[in-house]
């Protein structure tokens, strides 16, 4: 197995381990291609697209482009998290003094009213673990029933992060149990970043099908969306050294795009307030995260998109692939179509040949009602 | 191969023989489980939610079912008509003296604004036929640049059936082109069969990998919507002789279980008209597929649901399958479901052990806006 630290600088060697540990709990989601959106993504924008961006008059690039798409959305509760929380889970197990006993005497908590709140949820279920989940009062009521439905011990909050944090502070001291942070962990990075691993390997299955292809067999990059960075800092660590580049993805609304901008300018940004229709991607990278994804050796480029190419994305990916997804999802396809940086990036680097990217699909925890909100007709936020 | 007529009676080794003619042309479509619904389908009804219905103050049914989904939202064109439409044309290329060269000269044509105008486009073009689809100039503009991005010449009629089938005649007149009917035809019917066969396969194939299941290795039945039949007669087809039972469902607003009721009349009936938002099963049986259906050798029952049944089981798949199906696709998960006739047989004929039920989603074409009307709070309609 190789190295299995859990230690910053992680390695492949730690997310392979990773990954042979959560196997059992989680569902080897399937690759998709399909035809439309990669001739989509293989076609010039129009000048008329570009107007009024900051690519306006530019000459449209022309990249040539085979997408593949890792399907997060049909993980188990919906989304990727369940990697980071099953390992995180399981190395708490092995590392507690008296193992499985000791972690079931405490428990675990979290503060997140969101994926990760079900994610830990259903991983600590699996091991008769009691998990305590911190939430603001005010969550969505189908997001409390979610994770009521995991059998979690919910604990009301105000809104605010301070608030939370006294609250989960008071839970540790009551019943003694190990806080389980939605991203910046070490070990929700490296389980989060098995589904690089599958990816590649599935890709290249794929890939090896197709006789005709001339271009090779595998990927040449992957995308993911990033909001604390989780995912994209254990794809990173899981891919580096494969040859296989990794980019991430962030939409740019109300400074949502803290990763690039804190990249580019060499500081972690750590505030940031948007309400992107992305919201999954709200939060502020991570400082393990920020690590990772700061190095160019790990993450070749950060892109950002506009809340309308996000919508336009994810009309793409539920009426022509029919794969029901949130917004948070579709962000990376979103860079593949729409951001031209991205897109001369792939027709330099690819060249005549293109390139095989890898989109992966992170979750698809939305309803039909969010989903008529974010397209009525008259915006009315 | 054994016998491939394609008269009336149809065998399943003529699906067989479809089979092969086509696999190079079509996705073989995943099937995928849901533990959420499985236990949902296995879970009583409230007796809340059978008032008003038909089987109030009756004790629901305890009906203990596995389900599996035949996904042909993930088909060539976003749903199953390239099955039929695939097989019609090879075998009409087969069948002229001259080959491909004679199917060429005159081109297919058809009557249909829907999926089975896009399939057949699709297939012609595939073999650089020309297809001439007759559609309403009503029609929806998506549907009419769909069919054109097929490749397809189009000629618009006016919208009663008479002035599509004299626009229809005109064009066989001006190209001596062939009619190919989207449902009541000989070698569509064999063709949608294709996914019978599939399904039984892949079903057996997960059902061998979980060896902690007590109740053995295959389906016990299929349920299929039933528009026009073509689906619904080739599954029974398909699946006759192997003991797995084939069901078919219906809407029933406004009598569009026209299936269900001319069955249990002993006659066809030859007009609906209906507004289910079922749309791909507004129309009656076909004739070819009257004479497989209601034959219960073939087909063990037809059952109806609601529009609110089929908006109920479209937010569960949507939702908690992140499947992206119309409408029309979700009328047999309803049946399971909701339909107490349906879940009664189940829990007489399954027992105990109960029944492994493949459910068919058959296609996936519609849209954002579409499903934004359908589950607006105030019907307009």
């Amino acid at each position: 197995m190789g190295s299995t630290s859990t230690e910053l600088p992680l390695t492949r060697a730690s997310v392979l381990a990773a990954h042979g540990l959560i196997k059992p709990h989680i569902h080897l989601t399937p690759v998709q291609t399909n035809t439309t959106l990669s001739t989509l993504a293989s076609t010039p924008q129009s000048p008329e697209t570009l107007k009024g961006t900051r690519w306006e008059d530019q000459e449209p690039a022309r990249p040539k482009i085979k997408l593949f798409f890792k399907c997060e959305h049909f993980q188990r509760i919906g989304a990727f998290k369940v990697r980071g929380a099953f390992h995180a889970v399981k190395r708490l197990i092995e590392r507690d003094p008296e193992g499985l006993e000791g972690v079931r005497r405490r428990g675990v908590v979290t503060h997140s009213s969101g994926n990760h709140a079900q994610a830990l949820a259903l991983a600590a279920r699996t091991f008769s673990i009691p998990a305590y989940i911190v939430m603001p009062s005010i969550s969505t009521p189908s997001k409390i029933a979610g994770t009521r439905a995991q059998k979690a011990f919910i604990h009301f909050s105000g809104s605010t992060s301070q608030e939370r944090e006294a609250v989960v502070d008071k839970v540790i001291q009551d019943t003694g149990a190990t806080l389980i942070p939605p991203y910046d962990y070490v070990d929700v990075i490296l389980g989060q970043g098995t589904m690089g691993v599958e990816f590649a390997e599935q890709a290249e299955a794929l890939l090896g099908k197709e006789e005709k292809d001339k271009k090779g067999k595998r990927l040449d990059a992957v995308i993911t969306p990033c909001g604390g960075g989780g995912m994209l800092a254990g794809n990173a660590v899981a891919l580096h050294g494969t040859g296989i580049h990794v980019f991430g993805a962030e939409p740019s609304f109300q400074g949502a795009d803290d990763a690039c901008r804190g990249v580019a300018a060499g500081e972690r940004i750590t505030t940031v307030k948007t309400l992107t229709i992305a919201d999954g991607l709200r939060t502020p990278l991570g400082e393990h995260n920020y690590k990772i994804i700061s190095d160019p050796e790990y993450v070749q480029g950060l892109y950002a998109v506009t809340e309308e190419n996000i919508k336009d994305g994810m009309k793409l990916v539920l009426e022509r692939m029919k794969c029901f997804v949130e917004p948070s999802a579709v962000v990376g396809l979103a860079t593949v179509l729409y951001n031209e940086d991205f897109r001369k990036m792939v027709e330099r680097e690819g060249g005549h040949e293109g390139w095989n990217i890898g989109v992966v699909f992170s979750g698809g925890n939305t309803t039909i009602e969010a989903i008529t909100k974010i397209f009525a007709p008259v915006n009315e936020e």
